[in-house]
């Protein structure tokens, strides 16, 4: 019994399911390093004023000072995300980066929230990000959700779908509607799922937004060829309101009724129709060459409003099909500038790692076939020989055969007790004059085998992943 | 220009050293595995409480507080070592871990150092452990440096050299010759290299040590197999004294000439020979086992004190061969119980990743072929081609190429140019109804190709780590 109590928050994985975060990882960065993107690392820690300057992040950040220096002003803080890093990452070394410039990054991040069920203080996310000195082509905002979907793809989920939103469209058509402050309005909006169409409303109101014009974006903002997206609450609900052009296909009957909408809410304006246009536009060239590449996943989502006071272009958002309750795991967008002083325009969508790993762990969706990366117990049949054994553990290793040698010369059953307990599939015995017999602790089929030239099953090589216990499969 | 000053202490790589310091964590990852040994990963951060406990650690450690909290107590700090959380998630799991239990562990740890010349804040390191739950037999102590040694061969250095110790030879002679605070005295024998026999021999002198004694001791401490270590301090210092057995076969002159200043010095005492005995024993197996493994990488060392403290059997430290100065890269012992409350021996070794790879860097061993992992750019002739220039890179992805396409249609010259600035070796130029050609962008040669059929150099199709500018290779 452990006279230790977990902290809460931080989450800790057994070596069984470590295998399966690290499973997560390494086919989102065996995806990512296809498409071009190399990897980079950052430090933990940053100066606290360049995490602090945003007032929500502030509360949350984890301030550092020596355990010696008590009393005296924290000058360091850990990292909230992997974006403020990698900002002040390209901007020290502008000079040196090839742009555009393609990064994954890997990395646990740190905020200092209440601890309540479902809420980490230090997690893993996983980022990509192509950010351009000059002009963003667009078509790269296409590439990042191409790639992110491919990865995800490689991940035993029972299926995604990404909804994508514009912020061109959206403030287009709420300045068109006459809307002053768009991002108070898209603040309420984004409550949508949370507090319903009528709270929003209420609050819309408050801000001093007529009737019609309230009408109106609230009508847009339920338009969402997927149907209603996740809400942040615990889970999914649904919201009354118009669902169209729900065929996976994508299609352009959301652009129609973005269109329709427009000319019924009278909204009026040539800046205003231009940038509604214009995102129009690309949300419809984006969600197509998404399908083009990964057929289904995308849909326009024009109720999407997180984000849009940062996000200049496309908006992402990702949901697990079945598992919408665990909110978006997979998020990002266009942005103008990733440093303070202007510059460097780009695009980039983050994985909540650890919130998808301790979902695929929890819903059985993923187990590793076993902890330890032995695939083969060499069995010791008395300490005078151990050295034999070692010899033979050797020569597999040589031909790349993760194996161990059993650590006391026990008896023979002992030792194949060893090797099950760990999920080890295989004990060799080593021989006199020969390299002896190796015994397959499944089947229980024991044969004289030489090392050099032991036929094993490849998919034994590695600790796999498979579904787990809970899942149907 | 960079506005922004990197933080002292805090190292970062490029992208390009980000490849070697990959490359460095992979070669010992895949080698711990080779022997069986399961990664887990714990979280950054402990309760304070259990991270001050060590006086000397106590004023380095991090500690955490939200930033909205500013003047509570902080109740969690930063990990200064992987040995502490290991310790811990022992505890926590000992009723699901099987024993023996092998792990390794590759993450960063947080000391908050004055910033000097080589000293790092943030650094990776790189842990094995083999945990008991009773007994730990003898030849792990062997196991764990042979697969430091294999594992550290993998690198690209100019080669190893380890040095061992057995606490209880060293405990067994000092007691043997009369010494009552074994502790204080190896703190001093610690110093050897950095204030000279001289300045050793006054210290012990203040500690009440007879001028005989004294004189055994620091004798004791320079049979040195391999000749002196490394000092702390900032080259290899050379310390006057006896230097036998140079042979890289090691031999048992050592061993000899322990036994004879056991004579010399007139040591005595049942239980202080018993434990002599025991150790002179145990080192000299286990001396002859990694040599036997490993040839030559490791000597009999007596002057090492480091860690005796803690250590209960074999103590090991690893030098470079030419970068002595660097001090130990990879220090580890046997200990006899991992957790507080006892129980729990083990054996274990901790490579400095961080320290290992900026040498590796800046003494140019090492230096990454791209620092992208692309090996194919795909030009695109002209923005309506686009698609069938995606299409070629799919297809090469499907066969493991990793590529990218060229972000925008500019011309051919400038897309090679984007290529070689990356050190991307092949560029694919997309044909009508063919695949087009590819050329090789070092030799020049162009040659049309078929995307299936394409023999592509497979030392190319990651980047490398090959020797850098700065080395003699």
């Amino acid at each position: 019994m452990s006279r230790i109590a977990p902290l809460s928050g931080f989450p800790e994985w057994s070596p069984e399911e470590r295998v399966v975060e690290r499973h997560v990882i390494s086919e989102l960065s065996d995806e990512f390093a296809l498409h071009g993107f190399a990897e980079i690392a950052t430090r933990a820690v940053e100066p606290l004023s360049r995490l602090t300057g945003d007032a929500e992040a502030n509360k949350e950040v984890y301030a550092l000072t020596r355990a010696a220096d008590t009393g005296a002003a924290a000058e360091l803080g850990l990292r909230f995300d992997l974006t403020v890093p990698f900002a002040r990452y390209v901007e020290e070394r502008q000079g040196s980066l090839q742009f555009p410039f393609r990064r994954y990054q890997v990395q646990p991040v740190w905020r200092g929230e209440r601890p309540q069920a479902g809420r980490f203080r230090e997690f893993c996310q996983a980022d990509i990000d192509i950010v351009a000195r000059g002009e963003l082509p667009a078509h790269l905002e296409a590439e990042v959700a191409i790639v992110m979907a491919r990865a995800l793809g490689r991940l035993p989920l029972p299926g995604i779908r990404m909804r994508v939103n514009d912020r061109r469209l959206v403030e287009g058509f709420y300045r068109g509607v006459g809307i002053a402050d768009v991002p108070a309005a898209l603040r309420s909006v984004d409550k949508l799922a949370k507090i319903t169409p009528i709270g929003v409303h209420a609050e819309l109101a408050k801000q001093g937004i007529g009737d019609e014009a309230r009408k109106a974006i609230i009508e847009f903002a339920e338009i969402r060829a997927f149907g209603p997206g996740p809400g942040p609450g615990p889970g999914p609900k649904s919201t009354p309101g118009l669902e169209v052009g729900l065929s996976p296909k994508g299609g352009t009957d959301w652009a129609e009724r973005a269109e329709t909408l427009w000319r019924e809410s009278g909204a009026t304006g040539d800046e205003a129709r231009a940038l509604f246009e214009a995102g129009l536009a690309s949300l419809s060239t984006l969600v197509d060459a998404i399908n083009g590449a990964v057929p289904g996943v995308a849909a326009a989502d024009l109720s999407i409003a997180r984000g849009l006071d940062y996000y200049t272009g496309a908006v992402y958002e990702t949901t697990v099909m079945g598992h919408e309750d665990l909110g978006s795991i997979c998020s990002g967008g266009r942005y103008d500038s990733l440093v303070a002083g202007g510059g460097f325009p780009g695009v980039g969508m983050s994985v909540g790692v650890s919130r998808l790993v301790s979902r695929l762990l929890s819903a059985g969706l993923a187990t590793a076939t076993r902890a330890t990366p032995s695939m083969v117990l060499v069995a010791v049949a008395d300490e005078e020989s151990r050295s034999r054994s070692e010899d033979i553990a050797h020569r597999l290793r040589k031909r790349g055969v993760a194996c161990e040698v059993a650590p006391q010369a026990a008896k023979f059953g002992k030792q194949i007790q060893y090797a099950e307990r760990r999920g080890i599939p295989f004990v060799w015995f080593p021989g006199d004059g020969s390299d002896g017999e190796v015994k397959d602790i499944r089947s229980g089929e024991q044969r004289p085998e030489d090392v050099n030239t032991w036929k094993f099953p490849k998919e034994d090589a590695s600790p796999r992943v498979v579904p787990g216990p809970q899942s149907g499969a």
